[in-house]
């Protein structure tokens, strides 16, 4: 077995109507606390979120509510919120929203307790440090698996470039995974999110870094979403679909903190990147067939192992055979659950690739690629991404 | 799915020769620690323990060693440790060594930063506080999980009690596990402490109180344990055999942490209380085949998977018949290994069933157990556990 650190110290509590604990999970953390919702919440889900001011009221935990959130979290919000912190002395955070509420959450616990901005402590630069203010999650969708991974992503509009914060410190100490928060997702964000799920897991489970703990952990969390997306999608209102997505892509946040991704996430951004209206999942959905297509031969037994739970049918396959079908069973996944995308659907031509293959090829997640990728690799996976490629 | 929490914040690095990460690990925590090691280990593996000691020199702690440990940690053993860590005043603790030294550490954590002795904070008694130094753990075998695990066992000789300290406070810091430290574990050891393993994931997958966080650790960890128990028994220098029951026995203390052990607990832990030359190991070994033949009708479909496992002819066999015929599988994988074991083998006879039957019956483990035993129930169980019963 290969050497391998594992860490995951978050508290989680899980299951449908636990945001009513929130209260005495924040009180075990700290007397006050900022509590940042996305502003959404409050439109369709205002009773969900007061039951969990109300817990935190009982709990006597003194809240100030921030919902200055924004779609893609900015700089600028992050440091307003960081402000508001300071200013009320709060001991705490708890973000509650998707993915973009619990990073701003997150990287205000960062820029609230140290000097500079958020921007001073991405990943590269200075690393942020145990003062970082305590974090808690209940998240409302799943797919970023925030609540458990290490990471904040987030938009310096100034200089126009997206970055994350990533370390230990970023960790929540306590996780709310309330599947109710989740029934009212509509059935495409539902299946874009479900499929980031698949692709944090799957990356983490073939990437080179992998070791035994995650690889259990990502096929677990793999068998949930091929057979509850697909019932989410149908019919979002299924709380043992809504249940098993949720406690996924709470394993894949186990999976990215560990582990991490590889070639389609690197691939992917850029299109969301320089195409807006391309959503994460989207721009994941685009790029796996050709991908998938690309890297079988660099890890064929679980290759192999993943296309045969899509299709248990290649019990009897060759590993090589149930390897390179990855590619299609993906490809028929997507299809099953709306999200079959090709790059021509956005309105992106081949005159679009350069600057988008000059920034995939600048991602550090490539080098985890069972196969790792030249620029002509690269290149020719987005031309196959096109339709009639 | 049913709610739960989870919470395992043990930072944990795992792999052969990872001992000499021991001086980073042990910085990151203090300045300074309290290492306390099995002096067994002074006479069998003074090489590696100098390795750790080493390590610890080079990061700079300052160490004060103690070889103050005995088989079953004793309260006096404890207190003296922690005038030690008092006197010294050290910040960490650090075990290494088998369940002993590691339980030992973690009691004097508590019992050098409370008043009164580690006695006043049994699990029914006072909660330790966050003022408990902080633990890490070296384990030199594979059964307790007590790395992973928030639990230290230890003995009141003056008042002839066995008990336990039973919180979060207690769960380890950082955990180093570092297979080419079992290598030397003799083949009744390996067998007995291997099975250990087995009980603890079985018992948490089975227990009432279980979540399926724990049903996929747990399956995980049993599936570790049938392949590479009996390489390891048979084949002790085996270090991918040792990596493998290792890891099992790091996902069994999770097991530990979040739900925990049944009936066969219960029933055997008052045998090696009476009779002290009757292993942990070995009193699970006698109890289980009559335990698999009382409980498996209260959980059918769990009892059938794990008969399948150690026997996959099941595959075809009903789950009924399956999950009946799991104490038989049990019985031939304890010859297997050589652990088969009646209660006539340790001179033990019915005469001496009725104080070990009342012990028993006081353990709160069987109200986990899928079917709550009665106390004609348990006397059954022991009286099935005699040679030609």
């Amino acid at each position: 077995m290969k050497s391998f650190n594992f860490y995951q110290p978050t508290r989680l509590l899980f299951g449908s109507g636990r945001r009513v604990d929130a209260g005495a999970a924040a009180r075990d953390l700290a007397d006050s606390a900022l509590f940042v919702v996305d502003p959404m919440l409050l439109t369709v889900a205002a009773d969900k979120v007061e039951d969990v001011q109300r817990s935190l009221g009982e709990a006597g935990v003194r809240v100030v509510t921030s919902t200055d959130v924004v779609p893609n979290p900015t700089l600028d919000a992050i440091q307003r919120g960081a402000e508001l912190a300071k200013g009320e002395g709060v001991k705490a955070v708890i973000g509650m929203g998707g993915g973009s509420a619990i990073d701003t959450a997150k990287a205000i616990a960062v820029a609230a307790r140290h000097p500079g901005t958020a921007w001073d402590y991405l990943y590269f630069k200075k690393a942020p440090t145990a003062a970082t203010l305590p974090i808690m999650a209940i998240n409302t969708t799943s797919g970023t698996g925030t609540q458990t991974s290490k990471v904040s992503v987030f938009t310096n509009t100034a200089e126009t470039c997206k970055s994350a914060i990533c370390d230990d410190n970023l960790l929540c100490r306590v996780a709310i995974i309330d599947p109710e928060l989740m029934l009212s997702l509509p059935a495409h964000v539902t299946a874009a999110t479900g499929f980031d799920i698949f692709t944090h897991t799957f990356e983490s489970y073939i990437n080179t870094g992998a070791c035994e703990a995650v690889d259990a952990i990502a096929l677990d969390a793999i068998a949930r979403v091929l057979r509850s997306l697909p019932v989410a999608v149908t019919n979002g209102s299924n709380l043992s679909a809504r249940e098993d997505l949720a406690w996924a892509d709470t394993l894949a946040g186990q999976c990215l903190a560990n582990v991490g991704t590889t070639l389609p996430h690197a691939a992917g951004q850029p299109i969301s990147g320089h195409f807006p209206k391309v959503s994460h999942g989207e721009s994941l959905a685009v790029i796996y067939p050709a991908f998938a297509a690309f890297t079988w031969r660099g890890a064929v037994s679980k290759f192999a192992r993943v296309a045969r739970m899509f299709n248990p049918a290649l019990a009897t396959a060759s590993d090589e055979v149930a390897a390179q079908s990855l590619a299609l069973e993906v490809e028929r996944f997507l299809k099953l659950i709306g999200l079959y995308r090709r790059l021509d659907d956005f309105g992106i031509t081949s005159n679009d690739i350069p600057p988008i293959l000059a920034h995939a090829m600048e991602f550090p997640d490539n080098q985890g690629n069972p196969v790792v990728p030249s620029q002509e690799d690269m290149r020719q996976i987005y031309m196959k991404s096109f339709r009639n490629a």
